[in-house]
């Protein structure tokens, strides 16, 4: 001890802390991107199929290379200045993938535009952004031109290019420019600038608004590049021959940064099955495990058990938001979790850990604090990292607030933390039920009635309540067929739940009717809580004596 | 085309480039590093083995992540401050791998030594690296003593503390502070504060010297933890249960930044096989493919085949240097070659492509001119990316040199290009051999000689030659009981090779004798070089009349 004390005394006399030079240069410095991927893979796998779309359409890695510089190089020769935003309303076709390298290689940003908005939505989102060029499918052309025609002042209406659809001849561009006859106008061996800091805006998203304007999400080259190895490690994705279904539309967070991840590691895509795909996986035994990422709210134990034990798919689930570049938690397995009874381990499905890009942990409503790590305690969702937005788009209020001292990200979500740091989620905040002083989780309300034989799908929103200051209502779907009354739904509730979580009453409280969805197949509370607060307003109002 | 036209003018009239604001903070910005990948290990995984060393020693995740927070600790309070050195002198032990995190984890820079070197090179690196503290292996603690006693300056020489190796009673640390000692100094809980910069050195490591002093390679933690992602995804490392059986010197380009990556997955790492996992591979018949990565030399085609073909491995073939953090290319494998011949095949194993964060290509020697993709032309590979290195430590000459006016780092390795880029590794530029006027590459003649069934190992080299300018020289090791003459070699490489590549003179070209090689295995030509020429010149020297 004596010794190691004279050591520490002969240490400090050494002076000041070192630095090395870094002699940082083109030969040892490069400005991270998701491009350079696409580059790779042309280079190494020119033949192989990139992207195939439906039976007969299909690009190679050195075609898309090649569309890809075209459509760059078309669009700075049309005056697209870098860090100026180029909108894409497209469905999951080809050119969304050439997009997401093209747009960002000519150092642009990409502004993908969800295809189920209507006229006015888009608008608002290409007055924001300033929108400087509109790629429309020729499909959703109507929607464009109304949108476009919404944007008072002419000089800030983007020049609209029509995309047509091989595979769908009956839209054509009659009217306006065609994509091809634009890329013509493009160099197909220019070279790629892409951003000229690694921080640049490589996307903007906006979310869906549902407390107020829609917010326009920056993110950045770095943060894609980064996302996409980590995503590439975390599910993971293996190259080969191995096949990538593509199911999620590439506007939702630019497809969870999977148009990069799988040019990382050299995959086919598959725009949509092929007739010979689309037979039933049960009827095809799989050569080897398939795996399907799913995200949103986890689904419920049953269905994961199901598609694992009689369809062979293992599922996993991810959660995230736009503003993490998409999911950027996994439910990553760990695997003493085999030894577990077949309740304890299903109840482990939902557990979420954050992946190799990002820090997680639950806090306190408002503050900083954790909450115990007893898998009970309701706190908010926090995220840091390197794939966490740049901020919002002139919104630096909504930015401030996001970014809560610049610390921390808070997601608004609700969540509770397990023993070892896995994180549950259980709401947003939003959707959280205060019925009674107590804090109620729709989801797990939805999760146990899902359990039903009956119910296809359920939603559980929060209505005003006299007494209890809210009580849930549960909205559900039947299967086809099913008959099931409001009086089952809630006996069924009782015997998995705590009374207070459960509707309480089998008429008001439990509701049979369709469910109001999103373009990415998630139910909007928001809508359906609007949707009932109304016809009850109007029903108390009819029961006003006259 | 002339409303593009129209566009193009009213694009232009937008103005100048938009730059969004980036509210860079802590949550949405992180630097780099490979450290947090074992904290979000552990926090994942705790109960999981990390390390197993022999059948009795293994840490857990947990436990490596404590050991990790003491040490770094422990090195904190005995006063090495962030940017300075640590050196280890360890084999491949635990200690090695707690030592990857725990110094780069306080701020300090991780000096991996090779245990093979003599006591004079010992001090040259520690001196020039003005280390600050040395843990070694008691197993090597008489010439770790030796080296601290060869620095003059006593106040220069690091503090020595001695690991003892529980595997290993025979040897004890009895005049001096041993390693747990030391670690008890240190917090358990310690928060590893990391870099202070993601480009901050993380490592430092010497080159073996072959043209002058050694040189000392720094690397940065953005570059290792990048390059340990890239890693993960080519290879492909997966998590669950796998396990990564160890046998490069961690001191070797930091284990090619494997100690980091199967944080980054969650791996066990094998220290050295158990004694039941000693059992020839082909007695227990593999439960699924085990992969095998090699560096250096591509093992010859024939090797390869063996392989895959009788023990069930696959071979994947790496290239690198410690300037590039290992590993910067693999034989990446292209489908489409699974229908040539099995010749074709075999001949695309040593095929090179670039991983994720390096770019390559081969440049006319001395320039920047790429030479022609054809297979056939030789010239010297050029490397750059985020994973290579900041620099040489103080030898800003050597580093300029290295980073030719900044843009490449120059290998000074010699290939080929095939078409469509892949690379093909010939030589060492200084092992070509130039006979003639003719490049003979070395590895070449070497792999047409170890075909010939008595070969176990061989080593060409260039002598001086009155008449050719050099001549090939081959020596060889036979196989145990293998009659193998010089002529048979000579004759067998005649059936494979050009004439003039082949060793002239059975007798003086072609010698039988065992190869000098590094503590990585690999054949040290230079040695070899140095020691046929003092022979030669004793030799012609006893000639000369007295």
């Amino acid at each position: 001890m004596r010794r190691a004390l004279a050591a520490v005394a002969a240490l400090r006399r050494c002076g000041p802390q070192r630095r090395y030079a870094h002699a940082k240069c083109q030969a040892n410095n490069a400005r991270l991107s998701p491009v350079p991927y696409l580059q790779r893979a042309a280079m190494l796998n020119p033949d192989k199929t990139a992207v195939k779309y439906g039976d007969d359409i299909s690009l190679t890695y050195s075609e898309l290379m090649t569309e890809t510089r075209q459509l760059a190089s078309a669009v700075s020769r049309a005056g697209v200045l870098p860090g100026q935003v180029v909108s894409v309303l497209v469905p999951n076709v080809p050119v969304a993938i050439t997009c997401h390298f093209a747009i960002p290689g000519m150092g642009a940003t990409l502004h993908m535009i969800n295809t189920r908005l209507d006229a006015r939505a888009v608008a608002f989102q290409l007055e924001h952004a300033e929108s400087k060029l509109l790629i429309v499918d020729c499909e959703l052309a109507g929607i464009a031109k109304d949108a476009l025609e919404m944007i008072e002042d002419e000089s800030k209406r983007p020049h609209l290019i029509q995309a047509e659809d091989p595979m769908h001849a009956e839209w054509s561009a009659t009217d306006g420019e065609e994509l091809r006859d634009f890329m013509r106008t493009g160099d197909p061996n220019f070279e790629l600038p892409g951003a000229e800091h690694e921080d640049d805006a490589i996307a903007l998203s906006y979310t869906s608004g549902t407390t107020g304007n829609p917010k326009g999400v920056l993110t950045h080259h770095r943060g894609a590049a980064l996302n996409s190895m980590s995503v590439s490690i975390t599910w993971p994705l293996v190259g080969g021959d191995v096949k990538y279904l593509w199911t999620l539309p590439m506007f939702h967070c630019n497809g969870w940064c999977l148009p990069w991840a799988i040019t990382a590691v050299v995959m086919n895509l598959l725009l949509g099955a092929t007739e010979e795909e689309k037979a039933p996986v049960t009827e095809r035994m799989p050569p080897r495990v398939i795996q399907m990422m799913t995200g949103g709210a986890a689904p419920p134990p049953s269905v994961m058990r199901e598609l694992e034990q009689e369809l062979g798919i293992r599922p996993l689930s991810a959660y995230g938001l736009t503003e993490v570049y998409g999911p950027c938690t996994s439910n990553l397995w760990d695997d003493s979790w085999d030894d577990l009874e077949e309740d304890e381990r299903g109840a482990r499905l939902p557990w979420q850990a954050p992946s190799l890009v990002h820090e997680m942990y639950v806090a306190e409503k408002g503050g900083f604090d954790a909450v115990p790590a007893d898998g009970v305690t309701l706190g908010e969702v926090l995220l840091r990292g390197n794939a966490v937005m740049k901020g919002y788009l002139n919104n630096e209020e909504a930015t401030k607030e996001a970014f809560d001292q610049g610390q921390w990200f808070r997601t608004g979500d609700m969540a509770v933390q397990h023993p070892g740091g896995r994180v549950e989620i259980k709401d947003r905040e939003k959707d959280i039920i205060i019925s009674g002083g107590e804090n109620i989780s729709s989801i797990e309300v939805e999760t146990a009635l899902h359990q039903h034989e009956g119910v296809l799908h359920v939603a559980v929103v929060a209505l005003p309540d006299p007494f209890w200051g809210e009580t849930p209502v549960a909205v559900i779907e039947a299967k086809p067929g099913a008959k099931v009354s409001g009086e089952d739904i809630i006996s069924h509730a009782r015997s998995i739940l705590a009374k207070f979580k459960c509707p309480k009453c089998p008429i008001k409280d439990v509701i049979f009717r369709e469910l109001p969805k999103t373009a990415t197949g998630k139910i909007q509370k928001h809508v359906l809580r609007a949707e009932l607060l109304a016809e009850r307003t109007a029903k108390t109002k009819s029961n006003v004596p006259q």
